[in-house]
């Protein structure tokens, strides 16, 4: 039985949701996938970190408290996060790293998945500021070490959009993609259809924790530029950087605009989109469309998420599902998790 | 550069589509995908058989006009389908199996999958008869002679349903499906929903390519029940039959049917579906139902097709696209193809 060792990288949500899964489902996983995970270390720059080379206790981690410097309550936990000990010798095959994005340089993330693949060590991450900024420094350093660089979670969630377009779309000539791709923004757009005026369909958005304090990043479309970067960069082989999508969030929309589209049989959505020109250039863009009620991605309301992909053997291919969550981006990593695996199951067929 | 040798079982559309791909992208191919595809026999009920081990001309195959015996036109060809000389004989490492389907006992086309199997012949199919029918004794024949038995293309054509689940969803928990599987029943419900009557909207299917000159198989549920019975069987591990799946059509659903459900908020559509039960038995059904304007399948419209999956770990994901069409079939023809490579490839690193 195949086991991997994983260093958590950033102790939130998503990876106490990961640990949660591993310390409910390992077993099962067993006749399932095929392997089993053991976590031999944690970092996090709020509550310190941990190795444990042996294992340590996913049921133990999940219940650790939301406390500053936590992890040293465990035996052999420290106060203090001890980032570059946990990814380079904690003995991890696999770095899953869950920091926060950070949309200006992509540190300290960029920085943690640089070490783990000068080490060797795959990583699986659902953090847009490493694609988005560093992806192609990245790839090349993770292909020169032989090791994967998986990020399925960058781009909505563990709704499978990059594995679907580079496996099950190889070959059918992708030409570009539209999507709605921030489930803030567009729960946000389905509760001005019902009626609520801007500010206030914000605010019920963040008291659904939907929304962050400041929502800016949201709804003024920086938060879709960063994964129409990773998108663009990753199906259509661009070259592009943040500074090359144009962006422009839905906080102009009034109620009026909303009602006259009604009227018209369509609907605003803030859609993230690439497309391939005719000489060969990537044009991208980030802002609010009117789509005909019959375009594929008019239905999609609420925090829901979807990416339409034109293809040039199948039309238009459209995929759809949640965009966040816990549990729903710690099935990203499991499925980066999976997608080693299977490649590595083959090499050794 | 890897080469792989097909043999064409049956000329159709279909069949045809892909001899004009290969026509006008095995160049590309060979960067792109990282391999070429050369044809090296033919064989087709009505057009009669060719082989050619040094490979055919794609070009020249794609215009051969439908006339009965006309591949004994070329040289070297015969006016009688010699299937299992071109199957078991012409050196293919690949079988490319495109006939009818067969909703009785899926003759001649699951002999002809077997003779491939048998032979140590990979077989990529889009024949829902096979699989639905034979689909575990000739998954086991693949097994034993360890080759591939693909069949993405008896689905939704070429849109990815069966390796979305298998590859991206894994792990993922799928507990059951819902989905508008039947194009010409979906463009029935669609154009009732303007205005038109049951028979004139059928009449209008006809009139666009849509509907057979004997449409029961679409609108009473039967093409449905095929596909519920390859997916459930892949996606659920069930050992359903024909049998095991209730079936009712659209043809009994009115046009007050059709204007109710709208001042309801919803919308009729014929779905296939399948669900785990409690229990572990598998439930599966073809109906119309009444969906809510916010279900994910409730705004899938005319000719397209789509397949909610309900998953533990993410909700609902959905992906639509085409059902039908000549160049989307041969594109799941070429998805298979891809996923051969991609093992193979693997294998030999």
């Amino acid at each position: 039985m195949t086991e991997y060792k994983l260093a958590l990288v950033g102790f939130g949500g998503v990876n106490r949701a990961l640990a949660q899964l591993i310390a409910e489902r390992n077993e099962q996983w067993k006749t399932e996938l095929g392997f089993t995970l053991k976590i031999v270390g944690v970092t996090d720059l709020f509550l310190g970190s941990i190795i444990g080379r042996e294992g340590l206790d996913a049921g133990v981690l999940t219940r650790l408290p939301a406390a500053k410097g936590a992890l040293a309550q465990l035996p052999g936990g420290e106060a203090t996060a001890l980032n570059e000990a946990v990814i380079k010798d904690s003995g991890a095959d696999i770095i899953v790293e869950a920091t926060f994005t950070n949309p200006v340089d992509g540190e300290p993330a960029t920085s943690f998945c640089r070490w783990a693949l000068e080490g060797g060590k795959h990583v699986v991450t659902t953090n847009k500021g490493p694609i988005a900024l560093h992806g192609s420094e990245l790839k090349a350093l993770a292909r020169r070490n032989n090791v994967a660089f998986e990020y399925e979670g960058s781009v909505m969630s563990g709704t499978p959009v990059i594995r679907l377009a580079r496996q099950a779309l190889a070959g059918s000539s992708i030409g570009g993609f539209e999507g709605i791709l921030n489930g803030t923004s567009n729960f946000v757009l389905t509760s001005m259809e019902g009626g609520l005026g801007f500010a206030e369909a914000v605010a019920k958005a963040q008291e659904l924790g939907y929304a962050e304090a400041d929502p800016t990043a949201d709804v003024e479309g920086h938060d879709v530029r960063l994964k129409v970067v990773i998108l663009a960069n990753e199906l259509l082989d661009a070259k592009l950087t943040v500074s090359d999508v144009t962006c422009s969030g839905i906080s102009s929309l009034s109620l009026g605009d909303i009602e006259q589209a009604r009227q018209d049989g369509a609907r605003w959505k803030l859609i993230g989109a690439a497309k391939r020109q005719a000489d060969g250039s990537i044009s991208a863009s980030v802002e609010p469309r009117l789509l005909s009620n019959d375009h594929p991605l008019a239905s999609v309301c609420g925090a829901t998420n979807a990416v339409s992909f034109s293809t040039g053997l199948l039309g238009a291919v459209t995929v759809s599902g949640p965009g966040a969550g816990r549990t729903e981006t710690a099935f990203a990593l499991l499925s980066d998790i999976i997608s080693i695996h299977q490649s590595r199951a083959h090499n050794q067929e």
